[in-house]
């Protein structure tokens, strides 16, 4: 297998995946692994089995490959922890970064740090590695970041550094009222209406403090009106997302809003933001966790590592 | 058993719970029995034989037993549906019950309907007669009422009618976020820090569309400063029950609210209220519950059914 062998490897490790990518200078396309043992799912001492699992095919005895990895991984409940850096702040380097002790002699892993702001209190970890990449590929990068995900960051950047950030809780209560609550009754179809969407977010932008009951009125359209599963599912997201851009533009004026994350995430933030008059580019959230990881790699390459 | 045999039996049966109360005109204070069997994991055929499972041992060869019954049993998806009566209108009589059409020659049981509004939809079902049975403790009771739970009501009666009503889904977010989400981490203990709450519900009152940045700023805290558990959980609480209260204040000036319901309900939003100069009195949901069964047999008995 040695013909394969990595120059080193980028990891991203949430709470719900582990992925990585096998990095060398002769590889335009890098090979990519993944596999389900998030850091929910694993005790302390269960992490490096789960990354040998995953790495074993690339790896050669005698020989030491180094791993970059970012989120979830750092955290006190994960492998081994990478304390938070406090904004105001750049996204932490590979200085910055944790060597763990691992047992197999063929590892040399290092994981980034999250960051935290104390007031109002917040703490990000894997996004920071995202914006990274978007500040290596966009260098001078000033403005507002959105970053949907089951725990939505909206991050101010300027002149390089994080100056503040908020996180809503948005798609994880999504995520419990659609597979939980009695609104599960609704989601029948993985249909969508655009115009219920849009709707929606006029309506919780407009009244934020009735969102809770329009969320009843899901279910009780559905028994009294037959809403049809299309409206319902839209409707449910946009009652969410509305009430937290209520919140979002009620702290600041923003005209423009750069989106990282997956399509299907942020192409529903993306409509809402230009129905409300805000421009909003989007960049993959893949792409950008690699390059924060690539511009990592180049920081421990230059230290001579 | 002829000696134990009720004159009738009153059955609350809601999503989570069958109740029932064996009633006579020599007994003062009726025998109660409950069971897990609630409507949720029932199947249309399977209520008869839960309800008779609980009731056996009251039940005589060659005797018919009248039975009235109120909550979710009525649902589409429960025994056999008691059709929505519409608001505006006075809670629903013995008169709009549905007779069920049991297998068993010893049972003759009545379902109460619920209560449906087409704008904003809205459904109740067990809630209009625990305000039967305010009424007929009250007669002539006139205001707004508030009936806690998973899906918390607001009720507005006038002339014995219920004009209109609003649900919110706080109690089963509530639920949902202490029990599911990444918040679950910080549910150690079930103390609970008055000041904290009310201070949660200042904040969400005043900005409710702040509300899913809050609740993430719990773990936050949590994380960062030791947030002690009685502080997390008066304060998620306090979040929730604001963000509903900046809704029903906003829809109108409230001055006064009679609270249905258990006391661990009931009692916080009493004390939110009361903190907001919202007068607030409470009423047992229990007492409320049978009163309006009461009310409904003696609707009954009149009959001469």
């Amino acid at each position: 297998m040695t013909g394969q062998m990595p120059e080193w490897i980028a990891v991203d490790w949430g709470t719900t995946h582990l992925r990585a990518w096998m990095l060398g200078p002769a590889r335009a396309e890098p090979a990519a692994l993944s596999s389900a043992d998030g850091m929910g799912r694993l005790a302390p001492d269960e992490f490096e089995h789960a990354l040998l699992r995953l790495l074993d095919p690339y790896l050669a005895a005698g020989r030491v490959v180094q791993v970059v990895a970012c989120g979830m991984v750092g955290a006190r409940q994960g492998w081994f922890e990478a304390p938070y850096a406090a904004v105001p702040c750049p996204p932490p380097g590979i200085r910055d970064a944790v060597l763990v002790p691992a047992r197999d002699p063929r590892l040399a892993v290092r994981i980034l740090p999250g960051i935290s702001q104390a007031n109002p209190p917040d703490v990000m970890r894997g996004e920071e590695t995202q914006i990274a990449g978007l500040l290596a590929d966009t260098p001078g990068f000033d403005g507002v970041i959105c970053l949907p995900g089951t725990h939505t960051k909206w991050v101010h950047l300027r002149n390089g550094a994080i100056e503040r950030f908020r996180t809503f809780m948005t798609g994880e209560i999504y995520d419990l009222l659609s597979r939980h609550s009695v609104l599960r009754h609704g989601m029948l179809r993985d249909a969508w209406d655009r115009n219920a969407y849009l709707e929606a977010i006029d309506d919780a932008m407009e009244r934020p403090r009735l969102v809770s009951a329009e969320l009843f009125s899901l279910r009780a359209a559905t028994l009294l009106h037959d809403m049809p599963p299309a409206v319902f599912r839209a409707r449910l997201s946009g009652l969410l997302v509305g009430l937290e851009l209520a919140g979002v533009l009620a702290l600041q004026a923003i005209d423009q809003v750069t989106l990282i994350g997956s399509e299907a995430l942020s192409g529903p933030y993306a409509e809402a933001l230009r129905s409300r008059g805000v421009r909003a580019e989007r960049l993959s959230g893949d792409a950008m966790t690699l390059a924060g990881l690539k511009a990592a790699w180049s920081g421990l390459s230059e230290k001579g590592t």
